[in-house]
């Protein structure tokens, strides 16, 4: 991804390095239309969900019910596409490199840009995810095996049932990332750290007790190999979310596309509890 | 334990609610000889080493160079029995309910007071327990299987080895609890804010990877079940350092018997990291 300059740098590692803004404007301008992972090393990248008011409140409810895959990061007021906390110069219209909009649970399309879809009555979510965590996780020298095999993480759907709010429902989905006992204690540790992003682990070791069968066919994402000394462990994913909107059908709904995530000024960092 | 008072309550009732002071003044005077486990309720108990100088350096050194197993709460001057940082009233010479005296590694005699022993070279070390952290989990509403069955914590020893300092060296020792998955990430959570007695676990799940051969079989304590949907929890225990002293055979050495603790006036939740 990224075109080539002439020093044979791409576009993603000068956005790798560079500011949130300048991330942002790089997307706004249609310079970058792919996926967000390592762009603006450090800052907090969120999930985006978009509803009209009619289904927000009961969405609100849902993820104020299910915080561990729904850890909000800000909530928007009706018709409002900024969100200063977030980043002065955020505009939610614009500043995700791929959208999908969905109408009655169908996909639509998978616009760069929504002005032209905007409403008076729509209210954004953004939610916390995964990368901020790994970042941690890395930090402290810890191996994530589907960054070292550069793909995507695997996720589950478990028999984990979410609580509901209004229509929406459905199961817990999870992340797996492989690790040895003494690194997956310390994971467990670093992780607790970050509770607007998921947070601690909510299952390790074996992967019946949650309702998944086989680790090597994730339902979303990419599977990884776990090696006989490691212990599967498992954090709740934003993908459930997505997986509760997909069962409500609501009339209409914008979210970011898989991967092609909102880059917020928030550091990483700054969302350690302790 | 415990002789029947006319009201039906046992002495063990009536010290478990007491105060350190109290509990250790009826160790004092005689009155309690037994296990310390529930005494005083909240307070803070040690293990008790005692070395002659000769060895005491060598010693410190171990237990700094393992600090999991071996956490350190006090060291004393040489010939100096009383430790005030743990309460002001201590004398390690009578508030140990009962010790155990050992030469060249062979254990002499169990008195309940080791005045006529004492010398001006002494050096006595005070180590953390795992019945702070145990109050911790239990306060979590963490089940805690070896408490609900009325007996000792299984203990094994593995083939992590310990860092060696002059004499002293052999495995690391570690006590053992099945958990459910949810409830072992709670667990390592509660633990890890209490780094001064053993802190976050070592292991979790496949004993062999730890040279744990068969969990039935403990090397030191009881045997407890591991239901199918637990993991077993391995933490560093105490008794590392004992098997240090039994393989380092000192010319002279004082400890207190198993489960007979010294019972300090720190509070459990004073230990608390954060």
């Amino acid at each position: 991804m990224g075109a080539f300059d002439t020093t044979g740098r791409t576009l993603r590692d000068d956005l790798a390095t560079s500011s949130a803004q300048a991330a942002r404007q790089a997307i706004r301008s249609g310079q970058w239309t792919s996926h967000t992972s390592t762009l603006a090393h450090g800052h907090v990248q969120g999930n985006l969900v978009i509803l009209p008011q009619a289904q927000a409140d009961d969405f609100l409810r849902y993820c104020q019910r299910n915080p561990k895959p729904c850890p909000l990061l800000a909530v928007t007021e009706p018709g409002e596409p900024h969100v200063p906390p977030l980043g002065d110069d955020i505009d939610l219209r614009t500043d995700v490199p791929r959208y999908r909009v969905w109408r009655r649970g169908e996909l639509i399309e998978e616009p760069t840009d929504i002005t032209a879809l905007w409403r008076d009555d729509l209210v954004s979510f953004v939610i916390g995810c995964s990368f901020s965590f790994e970042q941690a996780l890395q930090e402290a020298g810890l191996p994530i095996r589907h960054i070292e095999r550069n793909c995507n993480v695997p996720m589950y759907r478990t028999n984990i049932p979410t609580t509901p709010a209004g229509p929406f429902s459905g199961p817990l989905v999870v992340t797996m990332r492989p690790m040895r006992a003494a690194a997956a204690i310390r994971a467990i540790q670093v992780t607790s750290r970050f509770p607007d992003v998921h947070g601690a682990p909510v299952h390790l070791g074996d992967p019946s007790l949650i309702g998944i069968t086989d680790l090597a066919r994730p339902d979303y994402g990419d599977a990884v190999d776990v090696l006989p000394d490691e212990i599967p462990v498992f954090w709740a994913c934003g993908v459930t979310p997505q997986a509760a909107l997909a069962q409500a059908r609501p009339e209409f709904c914008i979210t970011h596309a898989p991967g092609a995530m909102l880059i917020t000024d928030r550091l990483n960092h700054e969302l350690a509890a302790f």
